[in-house]
């Protein structure tokens, strides 16, 4: 069959130019006569490919220069141990839980401290973003931490929390490159790359400099501590390095596609296409706060499961995939994110409207 | 230019069958429309895809049932770490230094408890393996740790340690799958497989079941836990997808091959033609006690560091590629794993044969 329109949550739909290059470059990759993944990670090639992903990343987020960015493995779960790990020196550390994934991040930093739960949107199924302008943070925090757009509620922070002079933390597995981010608003960025930028196994850490240091807790393993792959340039062993040559490749699509504003324009435009069909639907609904939605994420519902069942199956012979919902929220949910054209959300309304006329 | 004959000692050659099926596979899997990379890792496609490589991989190595195979991510050196993690019940461990890659787990298990290093052959730059048939392994040791394959010195085990009836632990990421391993010899065996099965970025980790429990050291992160991931089968979080999807075509054309056994023969073909004409050579000698050799790794110098740098850039330039020896030993280093075809091997042998001649 020809190429789906892909709406999956992650793993997620990869810019089809970037896969095309992949597959041509698969036996000999620019004149050097093997793979990426034959190549050694310490080989002037390979070196070349690290080291012009970091450069395209650091152009796109305009990384400031005391910033180090890092290219580690174990998904964004490992770094739910890792923070805590590496920032917390007083031992205390304030999260702020709108999903399963700040969730996760919470209960693991329990493991190392005092992890205080400071504002949650649990009791409405997380279908809204938390009043964070004036929050209880506590005094030795060492950090805040915050998942900065919720995969699974199509949420997300459209303002920062206010954490009072504390170091801010983000998870950005599901929007980094969606939009503009002032990176030193931050002291740790974060994002598990198979959302947004490459394929699954690579975790890609902006932290600021001062951040990075040999004073870690007792027992972090070496390949935890930040110092370790910074000191290395995340070449302490070796790295996921076909990943990152993907990674590096979506990196020049971002470019060449006008960088972030553009990315953003893109995608606002993609959610405002599906969130206007679903405020106008007599049968489809967003689930969702309206000033908390997402743009990568867009959970919607019809109020009959027999119906949100019936929707998927005839979507997915259209062609339309994965876009059943998290088990937790049900229904349905179009994951859009900067790979997805906006043809295919165009599409998708297209057919959600003949679905709403025939099933009415 | 075309394929190069790729010496690296990791990342290093893959079978160009399995490269060019990854190539046609790119932009649509099996029918699914998409990638691999682009596939979310709970999909019914995707399941096959891990189910499938595990059974292979239990299938070529006999596996037995009370054994669990998961696979991981952070190299060996995040093994380093999450093996005492796991098994120092006792926080005793007795480690058998055989090369750097022994030594750095042997450093890092003393983060977490007493690690003796029972024996070594540090005092001949790890030029042969230590008699291990009476060693003074500690009473309450919670295991025997070897590195079954010295990547960098060329060495392996070809008896294993009489480990007086404690558990053995083996990183075998040079040869695994080389040839037939008894698994039951073993409470654990892992590798990453960027030598001679995949792509950086996967480590795979056979592990005795009676030894993954909840009872691990305080402070182990839970991706680090063995049960976390034995209990949800590789997938508590995104595994590195594409990553096993490579080794899993790299299972099938190792049962293609002819299985384990095939492959010794064959590794044992190419190793001979190589070291023969090192023993024969009157400018190219090994650097390793014969009884010791591996047959994966070969060093090789010969008496002058100006020849072996001419060696070196004439053979890059004939298409014998990643020859340079490690810094720590120097000279040359073929590695020979199961895709170096034998041709490699004997248009090695000719053009050394050659340069010998020329420069004799």
């Amino acid at each position: 069959m020809g190429r789906v329109f892909n709406f999956s949550a992650g793993p997620s739909v990869l810019p089809e130019v970037v896969l095309k290059q992949a597959a041509e470059e698969m036996l000999d990759y620019n004149g050097t006569g093997m793979s990426v993944m034959e190549m050694s990670h310490r080989s002037k090639a390979y070196e070349e490919i690290i080291e012009t992903a970091e450069q395209d990343l650091r152009d796109l987020l305009n990384i400031p220069d005391n910033y180090k960015v890092l290219f580690l493995q174990g998904g964004a779960s490992q770094q739910f141990a890792a923070v805590p790990m590496n920032l917390m020196k007083n031992k205390v550390a304030d999260y702020i839980i709108t999903g399963q994934w700040a969730k996760k991040a919470y209960e693991e930093a329990k493991i190392y401290g005092q992890a205080n739960a400071i504002a949650s949107s649990a009791d409405k199924t997380f279908s809204y973003i938390p009043d964070c302008s004036d929050l209880n943070i506590s005094e030795n925090a060492d950090y805040v931490y915050i998942c900065h757009n919720n995969t699974i509620y199509g949420t997300a922070f459209h303002e920062l929390p206010n954490t009072k002079g504390k170091i801010l933390v983000a998870d950005m597995s599901s929007d980094i490159l969606s939009q503009p981010v002032n990176v030193s608003d931050y002291g740790m960025i974060y994002f598990g790359v198979q959302k947004n930028v490459g394929p699954a196994g690579v975790v890609i850490a902006i932290i600021r400099e001062d951040l990075i240091t040999d004073d870690v807790l007792p027992g972090t393993p070496t390949m935890l501590k930040y110092k370790t792959q910074a000191d290395a340039k995340s070449l302490y062993n070796t790295p996921p390095a076909y990943g990152i040559y993907i990674c590096g490749k979506v990196f020049k699509w971002v470019k060449e596609m006008g960088g972030l504003e553009a990315m953003k324009a893109h995608n606002e435009k993609k959610a405002a296409i599906l969130y206007n069909y679903l405020d106008n639907s007599k049968m489809f609904r967003g689930t969702v706060v309206k000033k908390d939605r997402s743009i990568m994420n867009v959970p919607f519902v019809t109020d009959d499961d027999e119906l949100n069942a019936k929707f998927v199956k005839e979507a997915t012979a259209a062609g339309f995939v994965n876009l059943k919902g998290h088990r937790t929220v049900g229904g349905m949910r179009a994951s859009i994110y900067n790979a997805m054209p906006i043809e295919g959300v165009e599409k998708l309304v297209e057919f959600m409207k003949k679905f709403e006329e025939e099933n009415a």
